[in-house]
């Protein structure tokens, strides 16, 4: 992180560093017993990793290839001032407006670059702009909005007809589109939406219309100062009836000019808590007219004559959520691993305490940080099945039946919407563990975790509040659960399921409580199917447990923090039993041996987290006796303790360069010191006496004592 | 929140009403059928407060003549343009360097204030700094720093010529002071700090020294840009010997001009992630001298002759940690009852999902929110306790013998130091409640709760990293369980301390589980003593546990998380049992009898809270069974829905007005959408084609199809 100004032109940069070097001759930068120790520190544990980091980071990164592809990305934007601030300015340090303004200079140089690159080099434009996204969540939002919000609804609803015209001015970008579906007033629950849109057959138009303040819409990517077209959630109004909620395609402003469209309103809603790069903004639609050929109409369609055909289910409007929850879960990873390596970094090269020992020696540390590594690792892997399950539902047609359609979209649903809920919720935590890692450092806002914390903020609610979407995997639990007791019903799907175990729900049901003794729980590390099989009953149990209580006349609302954790846990099983099945294989792996071996262990330790994690949930079931409970704990504690010196590899895995990371007190070759000393020296405005010292310091100082 | 820009004078806020008017006359404001609601809802809240609400502010407040005092403060800032940010510009959008000079700005003006109050309206005074501090949080540090920190120091560890000397300069600001203890490198260790003070025989001078680049001082409020003098904590080096830590005054500007002292180097440390009006900077010395006389001498003194008389322990050294994390802790509870505050109004006047209802109701809201609130009472009512203790630690002289001192002042630093723990993580939690029950409109940052949590970040380390304050107290309690289990001994105190229960350690270790039968968990909140037995109890078997594994040869390390987990019951345990002998007496009480009685509900809704969230460590000692596990939880669940109805007016009781929760979701009378899009409307650049229009969005969207 030590920045090259010396080979900079900028005169600005270089009036900085000569700011910066007459400051440096003034102060001692001798190194301390403590400091010389970090780059040694650093080069031991990256030395400990007993598996074979490059492989590992292969293998996150998807593949030989897109391994080097990130890595070409990544080089070719690190100094190119449109894409990556250079010094002396500082990323951490813009301002909204600039932010916002630099922000659509990078979309713009990304197309420049796409369009050099030429059709044949697709991949690699899109690789270079995810490597931006990295670089950048505001950056990632504001395309994302475009290219997968705005885009996927137009690619999921639209007739071939409409995808014809629309997707190509979508994908040459001659078109900016954004995503209006939440409104001032309404948020998660959609049915409560307000905008109308009202079919006027005389015309053959649409009207969309804000008929209140509440329906506003808000919170609107892009809408504030970039957009140039909507798709726009509304109730669709036809001869006075109220036909439901669908998607329509406005245009907001002229493509020339950026002014707003006759009869729209709109602007930016100016500065938020993070994610200062994308123009948020607020529509409202005075009365603004479409042609009906603007009805995104793949399960809808309305005639001339003012018949209005339906969509064999309302929730068909909704499918475009399930990729959102996906890539939400994927965004929200690639922050959290960048946050876990400026902790885990700094965690190995601070030393702190009686014995002046590294931090991450600490029990209170790594038995925090080695389970989100872990996490991070298990969902990465577990896309591969969520991809291939997705492409079930997409792919080429292959569902035509309706009923099909709907079963397996429910199931994508209960899965995507736990997961979305569950790593928002975990992640929230594990940043804080980060801040909480880095002790004061994590305060200056040059080490970069601040503001990955702001920028996240939005996921808490954004993409469904997670409360409601635990809560709708537990329904479709509790669904199957009792189709399956009671009629012994279950779908037809063309996948392995999450809910596979509901299948043997009597059996799992029948089981008082753990028959593993307790003495033997090392058992667990060995055979996986332990781990599933207490999971799994303890969860059945819980589902039943539910059931039970509504039956006895408990609300939905008594019992919703239980089914919130049942939601909870039918994540995390999943996860585990996913990659048990991924990893805990005894056959030839196509993986190198080494990384199969590390995903085994840290299969084992999540299955272990999740144990005592939720033993709480297995206490209350009767099924975990105390000795199950303390001994889970202690086994869980060892292996944690195990993979301690795991952790600069595991995350030296994730290959975040740098410049990516932003943060000084996290470099890779751990000599932390003198670069963050040398961050905050060129900052502006910090030094030499303050303008306003002689307004307000000198007036209380020079007075004369009483 | 409606802001009476009408009544300005201010051009520049005459313009943005004209366009904010503008603006207004285009959208459409009609209520929609929840905006309507809102006001009704807040009423109807308020109503239902079975409380007199006034009664409870003006207790919450230290008694009428307080709450008077308060409102008048309150009353008195909210006009004024150098101590509160007037419309058009909103105190939410200050960036650092405007927010450094309007911070230094509020502190001139508080003096000049304090001056034309006069001494005889000293109280006055103190109460309208107070009140600033409670509307900026960075006022509140800039100034504290001074005002507590440095003169902290000064009078609790000056001798009697010292103290006449340097007193009269603090208060009346004619020098600024700071507090030099953090390091670069150091932090929460204070025995690896760098920084020496050497002392010149010849010169009669020490010579203070940053021997290294770790050793800068590092993170110093007001030594960033506004400080004068500091005091410095340093090794103190004589003869060539290390005599320990010790505490020197030290110049760092020139008083008229501001300009550094020589041999003295600091600047600001930039952009943090909040409190960015307090200029947090850093300190070289570069052997920098002062007098002999500077070293500060209640407890150790040096002779001409170099004879060094050392204090009777070197933690008399720490004394002032004490009161800085008492301080700590009530700032806490004034920036966390701000947030509640404000998701607590959001969430009564918000509806959704499917019967549109209030978001409160939901049981996901309440039972978090209803704890939370509770806890800042209790936390506010037992300060009664802890002053006392304090008061009896530095009143009047009142100790002279040392080692009464050091049993006393033991025994404050391990409940503040729990207090410090406990209170900085559930509060943290409490914020990210806040944040979420306010879903996605926390995110705007025009509502306050971010801006909170950005303050918020300094708690989790600054004053002592929580996991070694937590694990410090529960070090003292087990040697005090030690002592009295071995030898019999507790030390003579001269309060009831919080470590009372160890003297039955005995008793409570002979108790195999929890002889309350699960049907009849009620009789808990009719018999306080019931949970306060269970909670010691647990405590003092956890204690046992801990000890019996230190025996047995595991590392303090390995028990590092249980150590802390039994720190933090402790210190729930202490807040229950103190307000249980407060509040559950039957005899008349001097307050009005119906705070007595929701003063009484909250704390047995705590104890419910304490036994529910340590339940793993009840069950963990087969103290609890499953049934008591289920039990506590039902009960629990169920006291937070009766307590439900009385949220509004226990955050009533805070008495905060508008201008200091600064956010239009929690405004007093529920009308908050129109408020909300006002404020939204008025924010600079948000309406309008972006300047960058032509540079960065026509060239892409004027292209040709390819």
């Amino acid at each position: 992180m030590t920045i090259p100004l010396s080979q900079s032109t900028d005169p600005q940069a270089k009036a900085a560093l000569g700011r910066l070097n007459q400051l440096k001759q003034q102060l001692n930068l001798t190194p301390s017993a403590s400091s010389k120790q970090t780059v040694n520190d650093m080069n031991k544990e990256r030395q400990a990793a007993e598996f074979n980091i490059q492989a590992l980071a292969t293998f996150w990164a998807g593949g030989e290839k897109a391994y080097t592809m990130r890595q070409n990305a990544y080089n070719l934007i690190k100094n190119d001032p449109e894409l990556v601030v250079q010094p002396p300015r500082n990323f951490l340090e813009l301002e909204r407006t600039e932010f916002r303004e630099f922000t659509m200079g990078q979309v713009f140089r990304l197309a420049k670059i796409a369009s050099e690159l030429g059709p044949e080099q697709k991949d690699y434009a899109y690789e270079i702009g995810h490597a931006i996204g990295i670089y950048s969540e505001s950056f990632s939002m504001r395309f994302g909005v475009h290219i997968l919000l705005f885009k996927n609804v137009i690619n999921m609803l639209s007739n071939d007809e409409q995808r014809n015209y629309w997707l190509p001015l979508v994908e040459e970008m001659r078109i900016i589109g954004c995503f209006a579906m939440t409104e001032l007033g309404h948020s998660s629950a959609l049915r409560g939406l307000e905008t109308t849109a009202t079919y006027d057959i005389d015309a053959d138009e649409f009207v969309i219309d804000s008929p209140t303040v509440t329906s506003s819409k808000f919170w609107i990517g892009m809408a504030g100062q970039s957009a140039t077209h909507t798709v726009v959630i509304a109730q669709t109004i036809i001869n006075g009836k109220n036909k439901g909620l669908n998607w329509f395609v406005v245009q907001l402003r002229d493509v020339k000019t950026g002014e707003l469209m006759p009869n729209v309103i709109a602007g930016d809603i100016g500065s938020k808590v993070g994610h200062q790069g994308l123009d948020n903004g607020w529509i409202q639609f005075r009365k603004t007219r479409i042609p009906r050929s603007q009805l995104l109409a793949k399960w809808v369609s309305l005639d001339r004559d003012g018949t209005f055909h339906h969509a064999p289910n309302p929730v068909m409007m909704y499918a475009t959520l399930i990729p959102e929850r996906l890539s939400l879960v994927n965004g929200m990873t690639l922050m959290t691993t960048q946050a876990l390596t400026i902790a885990s970094r700094y965690g190995v090269v601070r030393r702190q305490g009686a014995k002046n020992q590294q931090i991450m020696d600490y029990q209170s540390h790594y038995v925090k940080l080695v389970p989100a590594i872990t996490f991070m690792y298990m969902i990465q892997a577990s896309f591969e099945t969520l991809d291939a399950q997705f492409a079930v539902l997409t792919g080429g047609g292959g569902i035509d039946d309706e009923m099909v359609y709907l079963n397996h979209m429910g199931d994508l649903h209960a899965i995507s919407a736990c997961l979305k809920g569950l790593v928002g919720w975990y992640c929230s935590d594990i940043l804080e563990t980060c801040r909480r890692s880095c002790g004061g450092h994590a305060y200056s806002a040059y080490n970069a975790i601040g503001h990955i914390m702001n920028d996240w903020g939005v996921f808490t609610t954004g993409g469904g509040d997670n409360v409601v979407l635990l809560q709708q995997t537990t329904k479709i639990l509790r669904f199957r659960l009792e189709q399956q007791l009671e009629q012994d019903i279950y779908p037809d799907l063309k996948f392995k399921s999450s809910t596979h175990y509901i299948l043997n729900a009597k059996s799992y049901l029948e089981k008082p409580s753990w028959s593993l003794d307790p003495e033997h729980l090392n058992d667990c590390l060995k055979d996986f199917s332990l781990i599933t099989d207490a999971l799994y009953s303890i969860l059945v149990k819980r589902l039943y447990s539910i059931h039970q209580a509504i039956k006895e006349g408990a609300t939905e609302n008594d019992l919703l923090l239980e089914s919130v954790k049942a939601g909870e846990l039918h994540c995390a099983a999943f996860l585990f039993e996913d990659n048990a099945q991924r990893f805990g294989r005894v056959k030839p792996h196509t993986l190198d041996s080494s990384v199969v071996n590390i995903m085994h262990r840290l299969t084992g330790l999540w299955g272990l987290h999740v144990l005592h994690t939720y033993s709480d949930q297995g206490y209350k079931e009767g099924f975990f006796t105390p000795a199950h409970v303390t001994g889970i704990e202690k086994l869980y504690l060892k292996a944690c303790k195990d993979l301690r010196y795991q952790i600069i590899g595991l995350t030296d895995a994730w290959a975040y360069p740098d410049f990516v990371l932003k943060a000084p007190i996290g470099k890779y070759d751990g000599d932390i010191y003198e670069a963050y000393f040398d961050t905050i020296l060129q900052a502006p405005n910090s030094t030499g006496v303050p303008a306003y010292h002689d307004k307000y310091i000198k007036p209380l100082t020079e007075r004369q004592a009483k």
